[in-house]
């Protein structure tokens, strides 16, 4: 009997299914520590317990994205192994900071089937939540990728698709528990600009430029325990050259957009998102960012923007598809998120 | 008076003799994080504090080959300044499990001398000791070197050769107390493979690859302390790339065969340990692992599996040696040891 | 309005004017452990809480170089953006330890101003204060560096220069409170010498050499947040190379003078320093200290010895400058310290 894990593929995935995902995991400081060492991430929220309570936080959460990487890393041995492509993100939702001492362990729900016409592989939806040591959901999103099928004659099952929401509305975000921007420092957090200084479609250039290296992606990737072997054996590609996991990019564009956007402290929502094109070492990660919505979310001075950050390597900013509307080669990530800032 | 550390030689070492290493060393989260951001390490019971006290522990230990490198490093100043290399291991036990906030300081037992035909160097027998801050000893281990006599004109010491077992029994090993695997949560401990359904004799290739890189094995050397200045220092070799340590291949075959005995939760035993060829940065590592034998505990539901550990670079899996005995080029690690997991 | 952070120039800066630096800064065992993963830092003190114990310490606090880059690179945005060069340091006096769980923040007193000659830039003359949670200085030096001017018809200011001890005296020194080195124990901490053992005039080589990484550099200068982008870009320079933090070799330089002044525990005072020439990766490090003076504390068995650490890439020990009085190109460091050591 082969003890090694072959992952699941696409004649695998029932819907109603619910995985439970493997290697539950307890964070700390050092989780902390090692974020601000592998990303230039700056918000302040996130860097100081003094600030956060400030802000009435008990202390500094784990950074937003951090958390979501480490309930992503949990679903790629019974996702991603087989996967084709990663296709999407909808209706990501931050539901409770996630704090040193936390572990969290990762479920999902398969809620959509749908096999390729080519009948050799097909697309599995799958709603994924992490979940922390007292049975809470801490964040949850849908994704969805491309799975090989490995028997051919499998039947193809019946499609599901369900719908999901293009865009979350304001009120679907949740303001963690207990926030207070009334006496929010701005000097200390870096930027004047509060919520009502952004306007609807304003473009903010970050400016900075981080070339990245092998071992930090490797690194990052290992600390979420993200198994998938293109992100570490050189012997897999030619050239030598590992695929960086797509959260690196993220995150390293997240912590750019300090620099125009440091008030938008709170990473509340992912509307969706696009691995436009593959990042490797060497490349020179820069960032931009686009005001796309503003809306406000019940809670006193607690403002909501929605953003489309855009991470390039090279290029000019403020350009991301071609006159075919594809992506422009330099284009790596296009993700849409909310955030929450003082207003 | 010189005051920098010139190592001792073979004719400073006389057997029953202790000494004690320096520089103590408090581990904390920070340490886990690292060892998870180094290693592809996903043991349950070292990354969740939920996990282990699922399993009658406090909370998650530092992963016991953690504690192995902190304690081995220490030695490096006292032992291997003037190695000419690394001979072996033997009767290695894990005695305590090592928690975040414990201070390691290490002693060392000469226990056996034996001068080289050649008269300019011998081998060096020490038995040493990992123990924490309230004066239990976590751990200890044989290990043997090859040390370059300074003064050739010394006379040869007195021969002792202490015996050494083979293997060690059952009996000999240490269950952490109060380990109870009896709600063991197989689905989030990530397989299904219990005790029983290892054979003596079984093979597993653990699939997965990571290609190394400078930074990361000089990043680890430097946690643990390890001063050996041929891990750091690229003008020592032509060609620029430094010898990587020994027990950052150890690490890291062993986080590698989580694929196929991810409960093989605990090392409790090492019987022995070949480095049979050197690893540079840019290889890929791969890991096999052999069945050779099985016991119980006498502890209800904790059953004990000795495992060769092997790890390569290149060559096909479940290959060591040649026709002429000797480890094949490819071939990087040869471990024995014993881990405990659940029946 | 421009979102980002454009940097101040020349004409921003008043004497008399106190600038607050963004985001606080939590440290916790996760900024512990990476100090040591990224430097062979072996100092007793700050490795391990039982031995701090045993020198009437609570606990082992946070390195002092590392406190001084948290406090350091809150500062980058607000001086360094436009700087042309750092040029100083002097006065600089460590006042408490930093301890886990602390937060610090960073301001920064311009006390002196000079607009160069050719009306383009202007020497900027800044005491920066590193605080924590309980409002408490816990560091404090002054820096000045060369800052290019924007508007080039802005008026020169008044020139304000203010006079700077060349070296601290013994009793500027702050010996940490309960610091208590009767019950010292030499073993542990790794070498026998103490105070007395050293003579003004004494040169140590350090002998080891560490080989830097681009990844290395990088996570350590994000780790302190330092945002300047020399470090992270290599676009930025003909032939991809980053300029590396200068207090990345300073770290390197002290962690390596670990062998030879092993008790020199404790960094009290910054006298001076140069970065002599810019170090890049691939470039070995090496280190040789001085003793320049030597002085009692007035806290009994607590001695303070003055010190030049001197970083190097190649070339011979001992070396310093040319005929010429310029450093030597092999030259990347010149530091005077003051440390602290059981008499």
């Amino acid at each position: 009997m082969a003890k090694t894990n072959p992952g699941r593929f696409f004649e695998d995935y029932s819907v109603g299914e619910t995985i439970h995902h493997a290697v539950p995991r307890t964070v700390s400081g050092g989780e902390r520590a090692l974020y601000h060492a592998l990303y230039p991430a700056r918000h302040a929220l996130y860097s100081s317990d003094a600030f956060a309570q400030g802000c009435g936080l008990p202390a500094a959460p784990i950074d937003d994205m951090a958390a979501f990487h480490v309930v992503f890393g949990k679903t790629v041995p019974d996702i991603s192994l087989n996967a084709l492509a990663n296709l999407g993100y909808a209706e990501g939702r931050w539901l409770k900071p996630v704090w040193p001492g936390d572990t969290l362990r990762s479920t999902s729900d398969v809620i959509g089937v749908k096999q390729n016409s080519n009948g050799k592989s097909g697309v599995v939806w799958v709603r994924t939540k992490g979940v922390n040591q007292h049975g809470e959901v801490v964040l949850e999103y849908v994704r969805w990728a491309m799975v090989r099928k490995f028997d051919l004659d499998a039947p193809a099952p019946e499609t599901v698709i369900q719908e999901l929401k293009p865009v979350l509305e304001a009120s679907d975000l949740v303001v963690p528990e207990g926030l207070d921007f009334t006496g929010y420092d701005f000097t200390l957090a870096g930027e004047p600009h509060r919520w009502g200084d952004y306007e609807v479609g304003e473009v903010i250039d970050h400016v900075d430029g981080v070339t990245v290296e092998e071992a930090e992606h490797m690194m990052a990737t290992r600390l979420w325990q993200n198994t998938a072997k293109v992100h570490f054996d050189a012997s897999l590609r030619e050239g030598g050259k590992r695929l960086i996991y797509g959260g690196h990019v993220i995150s390293m564009a997240r912590a750019l957009s300090f620099n125009g956007l440091a008030n938008a402290q709170i990473v509340a929502g992912l509307n969706g998102g696009a691995h436009a094109n593959p990042c490797f070492a060497g490349d020179t990660i820069k960032a931009w960012s686009e005001v796309l919505d503003k809306a406000e979310t019940g809670v006193p001075g607690v403002g909501a923007i929605r953003l489309r950050l855009v991470a390039t390597k090279g290029g000019e900013p403020f350009t991301l598809k071609g006159e075919d509307g594809k992506y422009l080669p330099h284009v790596m990530l296009d993700l849409d998120y909310w955030a929450l800032m003082p207003m």
